[in-house]
């Protein structure tokens, strides 16, 4: 067997000493664990954000993997902390439904069990208010590593936060969405179907409809299927969001026909 | 034998979960790969850009490094996707000519072998029209350091996209030439070579040649042999791209004496 | 016993290719080795900020851990190059002071071997006057990842640069000190103690006291103990530093009581 997976995914970027010192801690607990950064760049504290973000990564990954996933606005709160087991991966996360988009994802058959971290035995001896990447969960990933069950780590839980996917509404020939992630070319990853007709992000209509960016000169907005099997539109070899000046949650309309 | 290192250079930002993805697909077909990350700021498209990267890093690599790069404005369209043999490195892209400049880094000594993806037993199986770094790439990259032979993944390619060296020209007393790369400090790498003399950068003159930036004072305009062995300008402890406005594709001309 | 563990700390960026090199220079010595990123986003040149950040990062690794750090203005210049032992780890980087924080944060109890690099047959072959960290640095790591001991590098030297703590003063009832660090979120990291009192940044009063950000609404100025024991100033799910417009050095004072 190989050594065990673990990835991180923070808001913290890397500037700072945090994701550093999480590294540190894993990795003096456990020499032989494989880290694997998934993102730092986040955006800080957005948590439908990061949800989106494993929904679209998870499902790729192989059984035992890890995940630390910290991005954490109540941190030192009375939020719970989190392990997750979704399949045989494991996220250890704090309880604002980071991770219930990719449990949806990865089509858990099975009720999720969810353990609140409450035995203080696999934390930093000393846990500060406002770091518990480094002091709660480094340490929990890496203990789960070495083969700690989850079981351990505290007691089951059933009353998570969970995210609800944004589904969008049907009125009349029109399906009416958002906007629900921006990637990082600036693509809109809308929750509508990839259903034919026109799409309009805001004001701005956009009729040509593509199976893949190149079918299209650079500069057109066009829409397609995401990888995500979402509708998607795009500026071909630019920015659609800074073109169009909108973000998640935009609305976005599809005229079907 | 240690395990086979699998290196990932995108433009795909880390903000949206398509390289974790591209991670999770490779570590699921093999969990022993050993992932290292070069860069994922590679500017969106630049397909120049990323070339230049790769001739600055390739060449440093050990024997039987896969190499997986995704910068790929062209994907979904009729653009192959190919396997490259640098020496026993191998490079896993679209058909760009993003590689041609590290094949001529590298001195290649025989032709390069170079393999249209062709097989889809090799692939995800279903191959998104946008994201063939997910599904086309990653597990050609995944199935390679598990030891299929580059020869099983398609068929022989000669007629690949191959990138010019940007040559400069010599008119009189001159040598003219471009800037070729920004580094992240904003130093101006040009195509000129790096020989006594004035060099001008659009309008402006630097005529202070140095070794090292430490020569000068803070703030001073010099040029100086860069680490690829080219001529440098930079702005000693500045950025000199956003002090003289200038980008790659700008002009530079080397006046010797 | 584990592959020996590498870390990296620049102020590269990863747009340019001098990390990727970085890491094909360490992995052709030494495939074994275990690479991990600490950061490549130290803001350039800024010792001050590497030399924080690595106090707040090294406490946290294993032993024999060896740390990369290239944060160089001086390269090429007289400056040395160093490879330091904290403990059992060691720290490979130039001589300008940004280990010595790091060095207190670990409570060295001895006093600190530190070496001279002077062994060019540790370096590559030929030594460029602008990239040290892939001609001297990474090959001094990958060859102390083999087993070399660090006497063998060079010759002993005690007259390394230091960094001076940045220590506030007392003057009355006020503690007067300075901001010493912005991480990601716009946090702004004192020098001062975490006691009770207001706290003053350039003219803004902070008068609200919490445990964690959580206690405040968003967009509240809060004082807090930092995850680094000090007091730092901060903005409720926001960026304080762009809301006062203040970076490290800004004056900050605290009045107690």
């Amino acid at each position: 067997m190989s050594e065990p997976i673990i990835t991180l995914t923070t808001d913290f970027g890397t500037m700072s000493p945090y994701v550093a010192a999480m590294k540190g801690v894993i990795l003096s607990l456990n020499p032989e664990a494989r880290l694997v950064d998934l993102s730092h760049a986040i955006p800080p504290q957005d948590v439908r954000h990061v949800a989106f973000f494993l929904a679209g990564a998870l499902p790729y990954f192989p059984p035992r993997t890890i995940h630390v996933v910290v991005v954490d606005p109540g941190v030192g709160t009375e939020r719970a902390a989190l392990c997750v087991e979704l399949g045989t991966q494991r996220v250890v996360a704090p309880d604002n439904g980071c991770w219930t988009l990719a449990a949806k994802a990865t089509h858990a058959l099975h009720p999720t069990p969810v353990i609140r971290l409450t035995q203080p035995r696999y934390w930093r001896p000393h846990v500060s208010s406002t770091f518990h990447g480094r002091d709660v969960f480094a340490p929990v990933a890496g203990h789960l590593s070495l083969g700690v069950p989850p079981a351990d780590l505290g007691e089951p839980m059933t009353d998570w936060v969970s995210l609800d996917e944004l589904q969008p509404s049907v009125v009349g020939d029109e399906v009416r969405g958002e906007v629900v992630f921006v990637d990082g070319f600036g693509n809109l990853i809308t929750n509508l179907p990839p259903d034919a007709g026109t799409v309009r992000i805001g004001d701005v209509e956009v009729s040509r409809r593509v199976r893949t960016y190149g079918e299209a000169p650079p500069g057109t907005l066009v829409a397609l299927t995401s990888s995500f099997g979402l509708l998607e539109v795009a500026e071909v070899q630019g920015n659609a969001a800074g073109r169009l000046r909108v973000g998640a949650g935009a609305p976005a309309v599809l005229r079907r026909g």
